[in-house]
């Protein structure tokens, strides 16, 4: 069996941390979607491989990044030959508001993972929501389709928070025990 | 010009308080559904009267309440006749979670105005993203296409945040004014 | 291994022809809700215990029915206790109109199983849409994260259309053939 | 008061078709955005002037193509301004399927227009969804929140539907309505 994939556009370093969680969790390889919306042919034949999918974008605007959109679109063919069929996938995003508009980007990453005939797998996780919860606590931003981190509009990417980024492990490591079951490994 | 109505569910009395601080913006009639989804004849009467309606539900197992749903079903024959056409909508919602899917409550009742071709109208606030963002500010849980408010599981209707009540007091604010401007008042 | 559960509501009787043909593509058993948006404790244990739930619903005014929203509801202390954590999900609906914000039902239908803590998967089934392309082809009415059937507003039970039964038939077999890999059987 | 705008994006001809016809319906200003996403500065003058903007897009892998998710995350210092608060918004989308997604690039435009503090109006039109419904009928493919067109795969842009191009154009005249409506005109 050959690696989960976890592809991601990041636009100023917050969701490339967020994606190094997730991979972290899934023992996966990084394929990072650079500037103009594009992938090596060394990284589309590691997707092709990969048993698992995993796709992350900051939420601009919305939605994905036109860059992670560009990277879509150029799926066209590989969907028209279904060659994705059945491969596992998960999603992710980053953005500076509580909610805004986060789950629209995880529905969209749903959307493609569907129309590829794939699986999807959400966090499995509860969120913390009680008076006691704190904002470092795991799936405190509160997501069950994918894993959602909160960064402020003017923080780095060194002040991501830690919880967050362990959530987002945690989506990483539950694709990679689904992988291994749907695998038989 | 009759008044503006605010149509909504509250199973415990967070989202009455969410949709009292509607009203008050708006200067509009409280029209709760029941615990059974009904409403009197006399609130259907205000709701057609209406030159606009804000629709109100707690997010409840990723949607709107099933009381505010069969509200929502009991409209089908206003729909067939077209009886609330160009009327103007916005929409509101309160649950536990940070996200926890209201987005997806949002995109109902948009959904819903949208088959009574209605107009909709959002919050027209910013979000407080900002690393000085307190969790008190205006329209901090940051929503656009409505207004979101968020109660710990475990707090009681006299806990709700003060500024989730003031970003739905907007709301309505924001309603009274387009319901002014459509009708040239 | 227990039985794959088909969970669905139906008005008038074409939701239940899709739900008969997801259920003998699945080998499953039918669990209709009834006109009051309950099912009875049988029912429930079949639910709790079957490794795959399969959940449709006609669209009515751009979402479930109520009466299923009403079941949705009713699973909320099975979410607090996460009791379907890792059933595999998947979806179907029934509306009038040629999209008819049918996608809204299907979108919400995934919500709920991402709380379950579920696993989604969809049609896998390619659209028939180039100028050959016939009202009764398989996935005619074109989706990916669940199928949908259209039925005329005045048509009865009795004039479904096949090829839209067949798309349910082969949903329910897909969720059979990974329901029988998810399990090593 | 200037005119309406009707931007777009067309990769192949079909949608520009819809764009004509909308902005016919609206007496607005065809804006295209390029193949590399780009508008010019005088196409982004007409769009900040304007007070209604009219989207578009093909619906590609279940969204908004890439070169329309690039004007929209062009417009995020827009944004910050809240440069387009109040201006009407409406949108429009062909896909070869049936249903195929489209009504995710719908809610896609829908929320960048709240994100920008617009109004959001849709079709207003009933769905044609009897038996005796013809493919060429006003609103056959069903849509309220916005004006679908579905052209087959195969067919090329002198092929799209008639009813489809006309509910193109009822949305324009719609918007044109409400654009006179909102300014007094």
């Amino acid at each position: 069996m050959t690696s989960i994939a976890v592809v991601f556009h990041s636009g100023y370093g917050h969701t490339l941390r967020q994606a190094e969680a997730v991979a972290q969790g899934a023992g996966g390889i990084l394929l990072p979607i650079d500037q103009d919306g594009l992938l090596t042919d060394e990284q589309w034949a590691v997707l092709n491989h990969a048993p698992a999918i995993v796709m992350g974008s900051p939420t601009y605007m919305g939605s994905v990044s036109w860059q992670f959109k560009k990277f879509a679109d150029a799926t066209s063919r590989l969907w028209m030959a279904q060659a994705w069929k059945d491969k596992l996938f998960a999603g992710f995003t980053n953005s500076a508001t509580m909610n805004g508009d986060k789950l629209s980007t995880l529905h969209y990453l749903y959307t493609l993972a569907m129309q590829h005939s794939g699986l999807w797998v959400g966090t499995g996780l509860m969120p913390s929501n009680s008076k006691a919860a704190q904002r470092n606590d795991i799936n405190y931003v509160g997501a069950f389709s994918g894993a959602m981190m909160q960064t402020p509009s003017d923080a780095s990417p060194d002040e991501v928070v830690q919880g967050d980024l362990e959530t987002a492990r945690l989506l990483g490591q539950r694709v990679a025990e689904w992988t291994r079951r749907l695998n038989h490994v």
